[in-house]
């Protein structure tokens, strides 16, 4: 039914692009106009591009702004639909755009660019577009839209539902509307849901929910969707520190912030950005390869450790086969320590950093006794070597004991410096986790060499 | 405001719980009644045992039913407050709650106690919540909520605005008024904005968008989330296979879904369930250690398979300095391979399968043949060496390219069965990438042999 799949999606584009190489105009805007708000989208950047140039000839400025607000491609791909147009008319729909979404265009542009486009535009609205975009990326502020609904305390319901009505096309939400007071203080909320339920001549006032929930500019976006998110909200005000209103931010935000934060932590886990996944090979394989280098110059650092060993390696060269199970099961106990640290302290949990540490430990310390346990029991069957069962068993539940802390602490001590912990990624805690394994594995094969040697 | 720390909450709750203590409760229904709906939840849930006891025989049925609506917690959890009630006020909240919180509820509880429950409900109200049972989880199905506006064509807009103010207190969602025809099937639907934007004498049917967008009570709940993210709706319609309207799914659903399905995917890189951070250390540990000891038992074949080559190694002990270079690296590779793939095919895209796997290959082979100069020059400068230098260069370009494709096909191959590739978790991937590394490390080691030992 939607055009969810690439194939109707194309025959959607070629019907109507056959209807501008024909001419007829009036018919293409009646088809284009009956599609959603998304699929105009959709549709508009993938008409050729020959095509695309006669379309917003055809289209006004409101058409054309709808489909740049719906537009779900990287800001700098609707940048580049955006310059197929004279500056003039760029600058028209960047103003007849959602405040949003204008400012996320601009913010993807040059500096340059921006001039040109800002000198194009009514004076009022560079001065409201420069405030939003001095927001910093990923904070409630660079999220918010300005179209919103706030109306006086001291107005009567049906007065406001008059306004619901004549504003209903261009804010962004008219779920609720936000109670002011002169000073545009913020202080209190009312949903069309209670407008419609109570008189008409009643005040707002008295059914103003006063206990409005609101974010300060500066949050950041994952405490704004944490908030959202439980409280179910359809959009949440935005004020500044001495609480005036700024703006809204509404829920199918939130979902893209959402999916960007789940993303950002997923990517983090495997080293390797899965933000856009339509990459061609070669950009992919770019991507890709810094991580894998740098992990491949400090994994050479495990290479000396061992090269540190070789004497030992030489009178007992079955130890080199219990290399990999050692430093991989540590590692995998590193990494999920890592991926539970990440959420527990990326969800802006505030639980003593000591009480955790302690249940890491327990939990740790029962995950190394059953893992080293088997190790030893298997390697005992194996090989029949109870030195040697001793030793690799012994090595196993230290080096999970220590990978689990490292992995832990990192992240913990990353918090306690108000640094984002996502920014460690999986593989490079894997591999420092390998070093304290290898380190761990070889002096304890060492030492007890003699247990084991000639047996 | 909100009251997003512990600190507020503990305060809130300590404050109701003494107005309780001290038999006002009047004074504590009115400031209970005040909170947002989200915080009645969390404040019920936190009361101490002894005053949430007092605090349910104060409150009617539908203020206990916002509250058990709200509840962010686990369904096992909601069930233990509701089984603090005598059976029948359970039924009797059961009853007042959304229908897809009810089957939620009903889902998480023994089928005994399902039966107890069912009993003491009305009749249709039984009839309506087994269909709902039945449909399995992650599908559309079980996200619904029954309660949706639905009106004929026929009627007239100031009809339609009469009842949905008579319905919004009911409803769960009044911002879509959807249109049916009088075999409830689905036909179109009409915004709240619209309806408040046109003449109150104006037909439904000619305000009526009859492109609605609705889902199939047995869509994953993925695809579903995909459709509401990218239409930015506010709620979406269920429809069965003839087109019937069967219910609606709500955003804020929509929200936790996106959450859910990234700690998911998050989850399975990580081989461990995040989706619980508040679990004791005993608990977590014990999740924990199924996959931990069936890695350590698959990494038991990297060890055997080592051992094969200990005759090998005896010969040049340096070679197993090489092992987690090689392995590691490959393994690294792998993952970022199966975090892409993951999310390509977790995607719902219907691209060829060639064509990615044409684009990975070439992306793994820049990859590998870097990663691969890289080491062997390394180990030139370091060993002096250039017959080993050789041999371990060739041995990680091999090992990424294999382990690369390997996290590649494997998902593609999942998706191609119709299974959600997200099943297969990283270290997994790891292990066999380890497998295939040491297979091919030691082979071209073990054949390149005399070329470098002795120098």
């Amino acid at each position: 039914m939607a055009l969810d799949n690439e194939q109707q999606l194309a025959e959607t584009v070629h019907e109507l692009a056959n209807l501008i190489t024909t001419g007829q105009d009036d018919l293409f805007m009646n088809r284009f106009t009956a599609l959603h708000d998304f699929e105009k989208g959709q549709v508009y950047a993938a008409l050729p591009e020959n095509i695309r140039e006669v379309a917003w000839r055809v289209m006004d400025d409101e058409t054309l702004a709808t489909i740049f607000d719906n537009l779900e491609i990287d800001p700098e791909e609707i940048v580049g639909l955006l310059e197929e147009m004279p500056e003039q008319k760029g600058a028209d729909i960047l103003v007849a755009m959602f405040a949003d979404n204008e400012a996320d265009l601009l913010q993807a542009m040059p500096a340059k660019k921006v001039a040109n486009y800002l000198a194009l535009m009514p004076a009022d609205e560079v001065k409201e577009i420069k405030r939003l975009i001095k927001y910093e990326d990923d904070t409630a502020g660079s999220l918010m839209a300005t179209e919103y609904l706030a109306v006086k305390r001291s107005e009567k319901v049906k007065d406001v539902l008059r306004q619901v009505k004549k504003q209903a096309e261009e804010a962004e939400s008219i779920i609720y509307v936000y109670v002011i007071d002169d000073e545009n203080h913020l202080i209190g909320v009312v949903s069309l849901r209670d407008l419609l339920t109570h008189p008409d001549d009643m005040a707002i006032d008295s059914i103003t929910n006063t206990r409005v929930i609101s974010v300060s500019a500066d949050s950041d976006q994952q405490d704004v969707a944490q908030v959202v998110a439980d409280y179910n909200f359809f959009s949440i005000p935005v004020i500044d520190a001495d609480k005036h209103l700024l703006g809204i931010i509404t829920v199918d935000d939130i979902v893209d912030v959402i999916d960007e934060e789940a993303v950002e932590d997923y990517s983090g886990l495997a080293a390797v950005d899965v933000s856009d996944t339509d990459d061609s090979a070669w950009h992919s394989a770019i991507k890709r390869i810094p991580w894998l280098l740098t992990l491949l110059v400090l994994g050479l650092a495990s290479t000396a450790l061992i090269g540190m060993f070789e004497h030992t390696i030489r009178q007992a060269p079955i130890l080199a086969a219990f290399i990999t199970i050692i430093a991989g099961t540590a590692g995998n106990a590193g990494t999920q320590s890592l991926a539970l640290a990440i959420r527990h302290f990326g969800n802006g949990s505030d639980q003593s950093g000591w009480k955790n540490l302690f249940s890491e430990f327990i939990s740790a310390l029962v995950l190394s006794i059953i893992g080293g346990a088997v190790l030893a029991l298997v390697t005992m069957l194996w090989q029949g070597n109870d030195g040697l069962a001793l030793a690799v068993g012994l090595s196993l539940a230290l080096s999970i004991l220590a990978s689990s802390l490292l992995a832990h602490l990192v992240p913990a001590l990353l918090n306690r410096l108000n640094i984002d912990p996502a920014v460690i990624n999986g593989p490079l805690v894997a591999t420092v986790c390998d070093w304290a394994s290898i380190l761990i594995y070889f002096s304890i094969a060492t030492a007890m060499l003699s247990g084991f040697v000639g047996k």
